[in-house]
């Protein structure tokens, strides 16, 4: 065989460079369906006017659970990002919080709010489509891009940000103290169960400011 | 006068210093007000087992437009958080997809997600309670400040990420490439309001995959 990438076995058998090259083949074109579906879906959502054209679709054991656009007009809701719509949508129909055996399809690059969406879902993969820069090409948000590439966005956001004021006791652990001055007492953040947020204790807490 | 923070004129009007000290205090006191509001919405989803130990508090003209906290568990919705709750219901309060003209308060430091839900929506300013590492401290995702510090938590992601494949035409230009190789046509890009997000013209944009 002339393929540089197949190596060939004297029995017979398929090579294990070829079962990888043909594996590799699978999931290429398994990737494409899928990513196709999220393209198309950004087309929709421009044609009805609904938002941007984005597109994402959340994939679970090779069947799609649900195939979502850009909403930001039609819901009046600048979260509503394809993928942030995808994720939400995904949780309620499989009535859960994590999408771990999930994977998502973009047709771009996710922006900040949507990869953090993505991470904080805990989808297992993500494929995307065009680079964020097509999208800033276009006018979108150039801190896509930025956030991505870590050429700090966050600095460059046009936003004043303030950490609220705190006394600090001396000798005092600081992030105990940090939480107490906004009124955060211990109560409230050592008696939530970490893995399920809820409280571990009936007991009220106190609003200590 | 003793304090050293103030100018005193010799006419007898405010000075420069004074009232610099005033209203720096002025706003020490309305941030005070509406953090604790932030807080105590915090406090209030943590009683009611709706989710994480958050809240968030958006502000216009000195008054509340939204009260809210995370809302995950109760939403079976990993993107409920605090701040983008509040987003999405002052937004749908308002019904205004930028908060230009509004402040948010949050009880703890924004994740990256909630951050770029504030700059995607032009909240003007951000003031907030807690440090991440506070939520951090109490078992949340050490992605919040990994993205805050700038110490690249996309990196860091439990997920495989992927960009498709694409071929790039010689002398094309490659970022109009990248976006035609996953279906993004030159026409569905180009035809679409920059600021609106609607389709300039009624044409079909086609798919080219």
């Amino acid at each position: 065989m002339a393929d540089a990438n197949v190596v060939e076995a004297n029995d017979g058998t398929i090579s294990v460079a070829s079962a990888f090259a043909a594996h590799q083949q699978v999931v290429q074109d398994r990737d494409h369906k899928f990513l196709t579906e999220a393209v198309g879906e950004a087309y929709k959502g421009v044609e009805c006017g609904d938002g941007g054209p984005f597109g994402a679709v959340v994939v679970r054991n090779d069947e799609i659970v649900v195939s979502c656009h850009n909403m930001v007009l039609k819901n009046t809701d600048p979260t509503a990002h394809a993928e942030v719509t995808a994720i939400r949508e995904a949780c309620k129909k499989l009535n859960q919080i994590e999408l771990a055996d999930c994977e998502i399809y973009a047709s771009c690059e996710p922006c900040p709010m949507c990869f953090g969406a993505i991470h904080l879902s805990r989808l297992k993969r993500l494929v995307y489509g065009a680079k964020a820069e097509a999208a800033i090409a276009i006018g979108f948000d150039d801190f896509i891009a930025d956030a991505l590439r870590g050429t700090a966005y966050y600095q460059k956001a046009h936003l004043e940000i303030k950490k609220a004021d705190e006394p600090c006791g001396a000798g005092e652990d600081s992030s105990m103290s940090l939480i107490r001055s906004c009124g955060f007492s211990n109560h409230l953040l050592l008696l939530v169960d970490k893995s399920t947020c809820r409280p571990m204790s009936s007991l009220r807490p106190k609003l200590i400011v």
